[in-house]
């Protein structure tokens, strides 16, 4: 056999997650959900010649219902060949328009996407307006009324270092420890149009979150929290409260998921 | 009456372009094409109480199917009211996903979005990859494969000030002159992560065209010609020919319409 490291990216409206949701004996016919993981393990089952030669993709992240990924990774076990197979174009070839292989190289036998993986990036989109949104930016951005940037900056500031996340996780998700390192929180300035002379401004605002790993919806806990803070809802106090307390039915609102992507995640040797 | 002045966003893949078709009397029970101007006048008519109220709506410009805006203008007179109507909110609740209003103003009663117009800035956004493209961006790109840049600078100063662009319209075309002046054809460093730390940079190049005013297509036909140049199959000498040829028939292919956006119109006063 031979590991393969893929690089993926997805639009995730129409999949419930990266995850492949197993459907219980017995629950009756319904279909599965559709899923990256999914997609993905039946791109290759149709190159490899027919479901029962599906192998298992494990990907480095179980991003969200909603999210969108350009640099998910994940790594899968496929038999070698005489003739080398080119892996990207046969993929991309057999999937939906929804999922892409950006990138596949062989990996070492030991490379894991999930326990090798060092650091992550992810961006969350805001779009200052509630009056517009350009049609093809839809579904990919969060619209909220302008905001106290320069507060939400302040705040994001108590989240870098090492902290218990435990405020800003899913209430009941099992995890060895819910501390973590944030490495930066910050608003990115980067209206796609912004470098092109003669453009308009858009009301987008990327923030770019980076750390060694994220809790289960952290980011949009996160993200929900300084919009709280943008909004006036927050103080510096209440953020330092709401870290402090560890308790997520105290803490601000989720952010929708179409507003999240992740970006990149970074492994030894990188 | 009123007069507005509409800023327009749009995606052009569901819509046969701009400009209403007219049904030919007696050729069936067929749908009318479903267009962007056909679509707004039907918001106006909704608002304004059913269709036998529908005002004409005035395009700046009549963009080709599958072409998309980010600034397209229009003008079209409504009856005043006692109490001023939100305009923007009120047709951004009717309009279909793939349409938004980016800005509203009253405008002098003689504005002619036409007419009036200065210049015009178009982008045509080339994929310089033929094994992947991201989900999102697909149907905004041409995927093409990578391509000689420099030579296309070289070959796009040819066009630039006032020339006869016979050969880059349609042929057929009616109009009173085929020269047009060019201010600007040029690459802006712009794939919308490269600002953002710790992005991967995408094979996505914008490419930026500012005119007085463009003939029917000649965006799209100047484009395929310096992609035909950044492969090798035409020097400086044989655009040099199909300009001064002024033949629709020599010059090379029409770049696919969905690469294609207006990205802005300026006017006087603007």
């Amino acid at each position: 056999m031979q590991r393969l490291r893929l690089t993926l990216a997805y639009t995730g409206k129409r999949f419930q997650g990266w995850q492949i949701q197993e459907r219980v004996p017995g629950a009756g016919t319904g279909t599965n959900p559709r899923t990256v993981q999914g997609v993905v393990e039946e791109a290759f089952a149709k190159i490899l010649g027919g479901p029962e030669f599906a192998p298992r993709v494990h990907g480095a992240g179980r991003t969200d219902s909603g999210v969108h990924a350009v640099g998910q990774v994940a790594h899968v076990d496929v038999p070698e060949r005489a003739r080398p197979m080119d892996w990207q174009l046969a993929l991309n070839g057999v999937l939906p328009r929804d999922v892409s292989v950006v990138d596949v190289e062989v990996a070492d036998s030991n490379f894991h996407a999930r326990f090798d993986a060092q650091r992550k990036i992810y961006t969350y989109t805001l779009w200052h307006s509630r009056r517009f949104v350009l049609p093809h930016r839809r579904g990919f951005v969060w619209m909220v009324d302008s905001l106290d940037t320069d507060a939400m900056r302040k705040a994001a500031s108590l989240f870098i270092g090492e902290h218990d996340f435990a405020a800003f996780t899913n209430a009941g998700t099992v995890t060895k420890t819910t501390v973590r390192e944030v490495l930066a929180i910050e608003p990115v300035a980067c209206a796609p149009a912004e470098h092109i002379p003669g453009a308009p401004q858009w009301p987008e605002e990327i923030w770019r979150f980076e750390a060694q790993g994220f809790l289960k919806q952290m980011v949009r806990n996160l993200m929900g929290c300084l919009v709280a803070v943008g909004r006036g809802k927050l103080g510096m106090t209440d953020v330092k409260c709401i870290l402090n307390g560890k308790d997520r039915t105290q803490a601000p609102m989720t952010a929708p998921a179409q507003g999240l992507t992740l970006l990149k995640i970074f492994y030894p040797g990188d």
